[in-house]
């Protein structure tokens, strides 16, 4: 019973299928060339009904460092959330990528950058002086994101504004992505490339693929050098098809968006089931897959003693936890952890 | 009828029944924590007779590139053959992450560095001039080579009694090193760990693995690093029992020299059916699963209409011509490719 | 009448007197085999107290720059002031020669790092993840500080403490590290070896030199690639002797110490004139060379009429002003701006 | 009596003057604000008759490396001479400021680079393979060459043909142009801009300056990033009227080709001298300040004991020997060489 992280999870049996039958046929031209990616571009434009390029690989890090190194040159600089993925738990991916890019970072309440933060950035930078500052370039988000909360449409689109008027690219960390669309019910465009996303990190991999996530490219000025800096990156997979195949089954009937789905109300049953156990101090609002609370630290003992699995650090006497759910957890896993929660208080 | 590489090949069944098989479990630890990654350097320990750690990673790109990243600080030098697959195929990779370290191309015939060779560019160089130069820090070969030879193990005893001798870690590329080691029935650890190799890419992808290579250290040296470097790189799967899986089929039962021994048979049995066509010239010993040869423009054009797929260049009068074979070969298709050509003397 | 930097003054008469006695033999050994240059270590070694390692350069940037390279692996994260200016003056010097370590920014309100603003960071941050995230490897403050204050000895072993106990290097910029030592009449040695301190960017430039700095290694782990490095940085010098005798010039007679006193002496008669001046807040106490004020806006725009060059920035009303001194300030010029400033209130 | 480099020289007199009148204004803009650094880029326009732009810079090796960094992207190639400057005696600078391209390689006899040469390469190299090669970017030739021999204006003119139909840029690394210059008679811009150079490194350290090169740019394309990435590589000096100072005085009233054709007349008459001495075997044709030959060993041990400094390697009967002169070789320093050359052989 494991709500440690969506990234504990295996694979779903559509996706699974996916990959065998990509396995038929005995020949498949390699690094691409195959039908099943050949076909992405306008599988993905169809979904986000503009022209996009798409570039898959197999890890969200290689995803977001590919995307930062279109955006920035070596001498720039990205704007981001300070807990964000990419500022810290990718051991310096994006640096690495873009050649020395510095990664600017803001600090945020509940995951979410704000004009207002992009504002008293600046003003805190003081004024710009040429050549000696790193040239701000880009701006990254996630999204849903790393605090279990969504950016609305018209967030995105107040980034997007910011963003244009200071002549930066805006990325978007959608590692969790399709939490965000199940839970906000719109249509993916009004996230990205109708709001002015320049540039998406796509996940499948933590909602159901094996290994499989997609630059997917909306700005036509970024896609020049991505396929150079992925295969440099060593991300071109020579069978192709076995990622492509993921992607593909993952956005075929509305798969992506039916796990997600499944995900997001898992997490908003247990949070309704935590929401009266005494002590239990839940942070942020639960819009996607993930729950952030204060948890008192004996719950914490008897809930990894009857077996529950999740990340918990910080204060002793009332340490943060961090639940996460997935596309295949199964409810009755979320009821007997909030009877066991409930059980402790007693 | 695909001759142009073995990379157009699909998954083995008892590897892909292996990725099935790691699917069971609803969680398992990400990024390597998991019972299957956690057993491989016992079993790669095994079959290389010597304590080694294991890396697993999807392309042989990122085991080349990972393994220069530990062997070479940014001002060094890596000796190599020019038209290796780390000099010439792989996009600068090994420059990324070693950060800019230089590659030094020796040209040689047969695709094979030796002793002479080294002695020759050492002098060509001229003197070394202290912080001048750039240090030179280790050596790398492929084997089984890129032109269809295999090294001996008295060939990279020699290779590692240079390194040796002027301070150079000795690398592998061993995209196909199962073919080298099912053409010279050796042991594996006399091709690397015996010899004096320190690092190893262990090449599974090639030969029926889906996408999954190994860095295979043997010298303890380079192992400090070489973690935050794969996730730096962003080669740090989260659901690395994907990976591992296949490493580990391909490496029980012998599957790996099973496999690799078909392809090598496969490749003899053309060559032997081609020794006898008017034109065609074999230009090196058909030693692993490729054979190199020249051919009349007439006959690449005939086996093209045939259907036969293969990679062909240089001279219009006589094109130098790549024939791959692979683990799943049929051998209908090259006794079929052998009666084209026949039939093309005519 | 110029009070925007200490780099817009020319050289030192001392100094420019040394230059042209470096010019005086026909030919010296280049690259730093020269007399002067292998005199260096013993002479910094002399002025530190302690055995050091001296690798003379040309700006502050690559002092820095080089420094870090040293202290901190590509995956490495080195802690900062946010508005130091390594992390926003030198557009990602320190990230280019550490090929993209991550400078982990802290908010300081005097220019100093603590203790305290450590321990808030490394809480903020939160768990650390193994190979996710970037290594903590160093922290690097500046003396005197962009703020124009000066860090006391004990302030400094307390960084150092900090530092040791996490396993980080201490870096100093001190491109203005004379001033520093003027100001508080301390042994260099208290402010650096004696104290824990690893390295130190030993500014000449804005004192006097016409480009010249030192990076000064005490802590001897930190040598062995720094001369690599900075010849592929490009800053190793073919006639260096003519580096060497800025420095050698530089710390003769403690010519460094009275052209920093002379400085500091600027600026401590600048703020006490300017104490009692209506309207102007002096921001900071002025220990060093550097006066960080409010001033009304229309006091700004009558200094400039006058003739007085200094930066201003922020706040329309009430802009934030910075007044530098230097080895070379008029005390006369110092004394018209008082007069200036008080007329300006009539 | 030193033969061994140009780079053991002082500054000539004229330099040391500008640099002292530098020192005069008591103050000046920093950063290249002011105004002699201002004037360069007409002073430089009017030198090469053509639009150019400037960037002062202290090393022959950041005047290269920073050219190459805006010639090549990270994935790129860079064509030149395998024993040329760039690629041996940088210690990898060129691949740390291009982010890791690939300097590739060509051998030459006599330090040039030809057409020939190119088309080898390049059919050695076989057919490309899209984003699996770098991507060739730029050729880079040395001006007078390392060799001592100068490249024609129609030499020139041929590489940049082929560079142009090949969609390379052209740099020449000119560290010591004015050699090339005062040797041939023609103008500057028949060997650079008028036979379709894109950026020269133009030396003045070698050739009597203190520490003085400059970037010239003559295609606008190259100059988008060139002053973030001189920032970035720490080579943008605060005090840079000291540099351009050089720079000036060495371009005005001929000064430059004044000590060129001094340099180059010691080279011819030391040659001369030689030419009939038993045993020594001039290599290259004497056409800038170098002279290449083999000397019989005695012959070196009697050189070096009557005073005589230069390098000399390889072969221990019939050692290889380089003999540099410089804006200040003393004839009679060269005629006693000859004679106790002569004398030697007795």
């Amino acid at each position: 019973m494991d709500f440690a992280s969506d990234n504990v999870t295996g694979v779903a049996p559509e996706i699974m299928q996916a990959i065998a039958a990509a396995n038929e046929p005995v020949a498949a031209a390699p690094y691409g060339d195959d039908d099943i990616t050949q076909g992405l571009d306008a599988l993905f434009s169809g979904v986000f009904e503009a022209d996009c390029q798409v570039f898959p690989v197999a890890t969200g890090t290689a995803a977001n460092a590919l995307s930062m190194s279109v955006m920035s040159p070596p001498f720039g600089g990205i704007y981001c959330l300070a807990n964000s993925h990419s500022n810290w738990d990718e051991c310096g991916a994006p640096e690495f990528y873009t050649g020395g890019a510095k990664l600017i970072p803001i600090k945020g309440e509940n995951g979410k950058l704000t004009r207002a933060l992009f504002d008293q950035t600046i003003a805190e930078q003081g004024p710009a002086h040429g050549v000696h500052n790193v040239q701000t370039a880009a701006v990254t988000v996630t999204q849903s994101t790393e605090m279990g909360t969504v950016y609305a449409p018209d967030e995105i689109r107040e980034i997007c504004s910011f963003a244009r008027a200071n002549g930066l690219y805006v990325h978007v960390d959608g590692s969790r992505f399709a939490n965000a669309v199940a839970s906000l019910g719109c249509r993916p465009a009004e996230l990205t490339v109708a709001a002015g996303v320049d540039i998406l990190s796509f996940g499948a991999t933590k909602n159901g693929a094996m290994a499989a996530e997609a630059v997917v490219v909306f700005n036509p000025e970024l896609t020049e050098t991505l396929g150079f800096r992925r295969k440099r990156g060593a991300h071109l997979f020579s069978k192709m098809r076995f990622l492509s195949a993921q992607l593909e089954a993952y956005l075929t009937d509305g798969l992506w968006l039916k796990l997600a789905g499944h995900a997001n109300a898992m997490a908003e049953r247990l949070a309704d089931g935590l929401s009266d156990v005494a002590g239990v101090e839940i942070l942020f609002p639960v819009e996607a897959n993930m729950i952030f609370a204060r948890f008192p630290a004996a719950l914490v003992d008897e809930l990894h003693e009857a077996g529950f699995w999740f990340h918990h650090w910080g204060d002793a006497d009332q340490p943060m936890v961090r639940l996460v759910t997935a596309f295949n957890t199964d409810p009755d896993d979320v009821d007997r952890f909030v009877e066991t929660a409930h059980g402790a208080e007693r």
